[in-house]
C-alpha cells in the first residue's frame, strides 16, 4: 500500500483537471492578447475562469488577478501593496509563523526602510489579538496574517484580525495567505473583511505554475511583472489559459460536494491522531481536537515522536510508500528549526522531532490504518537509536 | 484549410510536449523540495531539464533560472541586476524597439532614478551601433538588445554589440531578450558575449506559464520574487516540475534536425515573400531577403498593402480560417502606432496597414499556397473600401 500525506507540499493533479488543460492545449491554444478568433477563444476561457473563482469567492471577476503561484500572488499582494501606499504610512504588520513567501518579501520591504511588527501567537498557533490591536497605528498600510498555517494547521482568526484592523484604521488593507486554506475552508473575502487573497493551483489538486491573488478593487496596489498590460496592467504575460483552466477546474472540484470533502477530510485527522495519541511518546502540535468549530484545518497534522528524529522518521516511512514532510517542504531544505513551533514555544527537541501529516481528498481511512501500524512497528525499534 | 500564421504569439503545445508533462502530473508530482522519494524524483527531472537546456546553450546548469515565462525573465534580468548593481552606476541601454517586457522595466527603472539611453535602429531595424558606442559610458550597468524584434523579425547584431559593450565597459552586462530567437537561431551565449537570456516555453511549441532566464554564473543579480529560496535563492516559489520538463522536451524538439527546420522555416518565407510580391500594393517591412545570412529570421514576415486597414485584413482572413496577427499580439491590445515601425521610419499609412505573418515548424508550403490564393482574391476587393 501506497500512503502520499504530504498534500500541503503538493498535490497530485487529478485527471479532470489535466483533460481540462489538454483540451486548451490541443485547440484552443490562442493568445487571448491576438485579435482573431483562435485569440477570442482563448480569451473566452480565461473569462470563463474568472467567472468560476468569483463565485466560488463570491467575489468580483475583475478581482482576479492570475499569477505563477502562491508564491508569485504573495510578493504581489505584500511588495505591490506596500509600494503603492507608501505615502500613507511605511508600517506593516504580519505574524511571526508566516511561509517564507510572506516572510521573505517583509524583509525586503524592510531593507527598503518600511517598518514591521511580527505578531506573536498562542502555544495553539492564534496570533495574539491584543498584540494586534496595540500594533495598528494611523501609518500601518498593510496587515498579513495566513489563513492556515502550513506547518500545523491552525486556523487564524480572520475575521477578529479584520474587525480589528479596521475598527483602529479602517485604511489600513487585510491580505490573507490562504494557500493552505483555499479549497479546506469557505472563504469569503468580502464578508470576512478581507481585501487580499492568495491561492496557489498545485496545492489543490491542481497544475504548478499557476495561482490567483483576489484584490478588492478598492486596493491600490502596483504590478510587480511589467510589460504587454495584460490582466489591465496588473500582470504582464501571455495569460497562461491551460493553467487558470486547470486552475479553475481544480477550484471548482474542491468547492463541489464541499461538506462532504471536508468531513472526509476531518474524519481521516481524526481517527489518524486517535491512533497516535496511543502513543506514550507523542505531542500533537498545534490544535488537537478535530471539526469544523475547533480552529484546526481539516489536512494538518503536526506531531512529534519524542526520540525520534524528524528526517529518520520519514526515511523509514518512505521505505512503507508513506510520504510525509519535515516540518515544511516548501522551503527549500535548509536545516534550521522551524519557525512556526519556535514561536508556539514548542522546546527544541520536540521540534526536531516533529512531522506533517497532510492529507488529501483522496486519501482514505486504510491508509489512515496503514500508516499507524508502520508506526507500531517502526517507533519502538526508532527509539532505541536515539543519542543520547 | 487552416493556416495558424500567428507562431510569433503563441504556438500550439506539440503531443510529445503534453505528453511528458502528464507523466510528471501523473506519476511524478512530488514537490522537488520534499525530502522523501517523491520529492527526490521530482528533483531528478529538474535536473534533467537543466542538463538538456544547458547543452543546448553550451553554458553550465547552474545559470539556468526557471521562471513563468518571458516577461517575467525580461523582468528579472533587467530590474534584478539594474538593484543588484547600482553602486556601480545607474546608466543603462536598451533599443527603441524592444518588446513591453523589456521597456515598462526600464521605465519602472527611470522612475527608480536610472538613466536609460534607447538607441535608434536603421531602417531594417538593426540598432545603430555607431550611436552604441557612443552610449556606453563608465557607469553602464546593463545593455539590454533583443535577439529577433518580434514584429518585423530583424535579427539584431548580438556579436558586434557585445564586442562594442566589453570593448568599452567590461563590467557592463548584456542582455538578450531571446524570446523570438531561442528555438529559431542557434545561440551560444558564452561564445557570443551574452551575459543574460530570456526564452519562453510557449513560443517554441512547450506549455505557456514557463521560462527561463540563462544567467552567467559572474552576474550580480538579485532575485524579484522572494520566498522558500527554491533555486538557489534565485526565484522561489514551489518549481513547475510539469512546465518545466514541458519547456525542456520542447526545446529539445526545436534543436533536434535544427537545419532541416530552420530551413523548412526560410522555404515557407521565400515562398510567402516571392509571392506576396507579385502584388502591386505590398510593402515588406524590415529584411526582404531570406536565408541564415541575411539578418533576417526564419519565421517572421511584417508585411503591408497598401489602401487596407490591418484589422480589416486580419478579419477577412480569419473568415477563411487564416490565422495573422496585427503588429504584435504580445501586448494588450491597445490601438496605438507600433513603435517597431515608427522607429524604423515606416509611414502611418503603411505602419496601419500591416500585418504580421509568423511560421510554425508545422507549418507547410500548401498553407502559404492557400493564403496567396485567399490574399488575390481578398485584396482587391478590401481595397475599394478604402477611406479617401
Amino acid at each position: 500500500m501506497q500512503a502520499y500525506f504530504d498534500n500541503s507540499a503538493t498535490t497530485r493533479c487529478i485527471p479532470a483537471v489535466r483533460e481540462a488543460m489538454d483540451r486548451i492545449y490541443d485547440e484552443d491554444y490562442g493568445n487571448p492578447s491576438s485579435l482573431h478568433m483562435m485569440g477570442v477563444n482563448a480569451e473566452k476561457h480565461v473569462k470563463n475562469v474568472r467567472e468560476v473563482l468569483a463565485r466560488i469567492l463570491k467575489v468580483n471577476e475583475k478581482e482576479i488577478v492570475f499569477t505563477s503561484g502562491g508564491t508569485e500572488s504573495n510578493n504581489m499582494a505584500i511588495i505591490g501593496c506596500a509600494m503603492a501606499n507608501k505615502r500613507s504610512g511605511n508600517h506593516i504588520i504580519t505574524s511571526s509563523i508566516e511561509h517564507a513567501a510572506v516572510l521573505e518579501p517583509m524583509k525586503f520591504l524592510e531593507e527598503q526602510g518600511f517598518s514591521v511588527t511580527y505578531l506573536p501567537v498562542d502555544e495553539k498557533g492564534r496570533v495574539d489579538l491584543a498584540a494586534l490591536k496595540e500594533a495598528v497605528r494611523e501609518d500601518t498600510i498593510l496587515v498579513s496574517v495566513m489563513c492556515v498555517n502550513n506547518e500545523i494547521g491552525t486556523i487564524e482568526p480572520m475575521e477578529e484580525i479584520a474587525g480589528i484592523v479596521k475598527q483602529k484604521n479602517p485604511k489600513a488593507y487585510f491580505h490573507v495567505d490562504a494557500i493552505q486554506g483555499f479549497g479546506k475552508l469557505k472563504l469569503y473575502p468580502k464578508r470576512m473583511g478581507i481585501d487580499m487573497l492568495s491561492v496557489s493551483g498545485h496545492k489543490i489538486n491542481g497544475p504548478k505554475g499557476v495561482g490567483f491573488l483576489y484584490i478588492d478593487e478598492k486596493v491600490k496596489i502596483k504590478p510587480i511583472i511589467l510589460g504587454g498590460g495584460q490582466q489591465k496592467g496588473m500582470r504582464s504575460g501571455t495569460d497562461n489559459v491551460p493553467g487558470v483552466v486547470g486552475l479553475a477546474k481544480a477550484a471548482g472540484i474542491a468547492y463541489d460536494n464541499f461538506e462532504e470533502k471536508q468531513n472526509h477530510l476531518y474524519e481521516l485527522r481524526r481517527h489518524m491522531i486517535d491512533g497516535l495519541k496511543n502513543f506514550d511518546c507523542v505531542t500533537i502540535n498545534g490544535i488537537e481536537e478535530t471539526g469544523a468549530d475547533t480552529g484546526a484545518a481539516p489536512h494538518i497534522i503536526s506531531v512529534s515522536f519524542a526520540g525520534v528524529r524528524s528526517e529518520v522518521l520519514l526515511h523509514a516511512l518512505e521505505d512503507k510508500e508513506i510520504y510525509v514532510s519535515a516540518g515544511s517542504a516548501c522551503s527549500s531544505n535548509k536545516p534550521s528549526l522551524s519557525k512556526t513551533l519556535l514561536a508556539t514555544g514548542t522546546p527544541k527537541d520536540v521540534i526536531e522531532s516533529t512531522v506533517r501529516i497532510s492529507f488529501g481528498t483522496s486519501n482514505t481511512l486504510e491508509e489512515v490504518e496503514y500508516c499507524l501500524s508502520v508506526l507500531r512497528d517502526l517507533i519502538p525499534v526508532l527509539q532505541k537509536y536515539v543519542r543520547k
